[in-house]
């Protein structure tokens, strides 16, 4: 998870304090240098994952990380300049899990507009079978629905996610998904 | 279109000069403070839009703001923090071209990693049928396939996204596409 936001109380163009006011011809406040012009815009950011099926169960991981430490997730993470959305998933899932993908479609875009973040998920296979805990987390494991730790699910996105493949799952046909995330994580 | 990249120069933060360097356990360099440890993240940001249809054709607007001055698009814009990607197409659709939306669906998310942006494209429906030209504008106007001035679209995504939505309405069915935009806008 690379992507946490910085206080913006100087121009990083020029060093100058910064205010916080609309600028001409704008409609909304932004982080403005007097000194230099520059408007510090700030823009709503990608995570990028994925839900992979291997042998009928879907792949999770355990976070080694804060925040939410100890829960479980879909591989997932923010995405980088220079990289595609199915790139930047690709390589969280091999970060997160040692895990190759075989991406067969989008599966869902959630805004969680909370947060300023937007979740876009792709749902693959398991290449090769093999997987097993990255850097940033404790555990990885395969878990058919009945056996998800639906308690311990990191973040809202991923339960909502989670609930749409399987449901897509038992319809017999997989769709591309919008939703709108508003409530927090449990504590 | 409000997100132009400012450059970094200087901590946002405590106004000491950055380094740009591989942070501890990460693997690609980034703006980094050394007086105060903010690590400066950038990430690719969201252009939100509308392909709207009314009596069977598609509303364009003629850009009146650069880049591209001149050359027609689809409303699009930046997505703002604090809204949702739906939320950021209609309003882009308002500024641009005062008009309302019914939005009917997710139609196509582009990738076009050159310039870290994602394309988020919703199709729907022109509500009350009244639209004009918004401060960004020049023209709006509606176009059937054959109308369409594809020499003038002013970018490849939009262009990307007309031909997808074309082929679409000839085959009866519209689809959610993904798809990556390599090539540059013509001059």
């Amino acid at each position: 998870m690379t992507g946490e936001k910085a206080a913006v109380n100087f121009c990083s163009r020029c060093a100058a304090p910064v205010v916080w006011r609309i600028p001409p011809g704008d409609n909304r406040p932004r982080h403005v240098c007097e000194a230099c012009g520059t408007i510090h815009y700030q823009n709503p950011k990608i995570v990028a994952g994925c839900v992979l099926e291997h042998q009928g169960k879907v792949l999770l991981c355990r976070r080694a990380i804060e925040p939410r430490h100890g829960r479980w997730t879909l591989p997932a993470g923010f995405m980088e300049n220079g990289e595609t959305m199915e790139e930047a998933a690709v390589r969280e899932t091999f970060e997160e899990a040692n895990a190759r993908v075989e991406i067969d479609a989008l599966f869902s875009c959630l805004d969680i507009p909370r947060i300023n973040q937007v979740y876009v998920m792709f749902r693959g296979r398991l290449a090769g079978g093999s997987f097993s805990p990255g850097a940033e987390s404790l555990d990885t494991r395969l878990f058919d629905e009945a056996g998800v730790p639906w308690e311990e699910i990191a973040f809202p996105a991923i339960t909502r996610t989670l609930e749409l493949w399987f449901r897509d799952r038992r319809n017999g046909a997989f769709g591309t998904h919008t939703d709108v995330i508003h409530r927090r994580a449990a504590p």
